[in-house]
């Protein structure tokens, strides 16, 4: 049980890392996602070609835009990442939640849920 | 450990229940919080206060507002709930994630992620 909890989490890492930050969707759908892929982001439709779309958009209008991970949380079959979206340099940027379900080590559905970092804070620990 | 994950979706579920759709955040507070309360919500202060009143401003604003949640997943230390919040009926509302952090069976520290559910949207899933 831990040691799927464990897998599903290098997965989901390995998943982000590659399709977000090096820019490879297509490696990453081929590697991780499943046999299908049921989308939630309300921009998105369903299925792996609407994603890499995406992915492609966005870095054509931002060049430089990051996602850095800040936490990963596995629970049965779902993992949840939450991580900090930079579009440009410099910018505040967002915070992001992403939540995916697993099946037999794949892929298969997707959450999102993105807020703009506002300034100022009534704290200091960030969104983070 | 498991059996720990358990007690813990049990207070987070029973923490969110009474403190915002029963309205008692005192309450929750006193049943709940750990020793302190860290908090990266950017619209609170840390500790217990500033989310009593937080909860009693929205709910002077918004008599009726819900949220409801969807689904609750426990991993190591955190509870992370994905749940629907709606201010008046009707409203196509906000997602949530709330992600809490918990210490010896109390919650001490939170973080969230709120977006308006858009119209329309490019799947027919809704983002729950």
């Amino acid at each position: 049980m831990n040691d799927q909890l464990e897998a599903n989490k290098r997965i989901v890492r390995e998943w982000h890392d590659l399709a977000i930050n090096q820019r490879k969707p297509e490696e990453a759908v081929a590697k991780y996602l499943g046999t299908y892929y049921r989308q939630h982001n309300p921009g998105a439709g369903d299925g792996p070609e609407p994603f890499i779309q995406a992915v492609k958009r966005i870095a054509q209008h931002f060049p430089d835009f990051r996602m850095e991970s800040k936490r990963i949380i596995a629970g049965g079959d779902y993992v949840v990442l939450h991580s900090h979206l930079v579009l440009k340099p410099g910018d505040r940027g967002s915070a992001v939640v992403d939540i995916f379900r697993l099946e037999n080590g794949k892929i298969v559905e997707h959450w999102d849920v993105v807020q703009e970092v506002p300034e100022p804070s009534a704290n200091n620990n960030t969104m983070f």
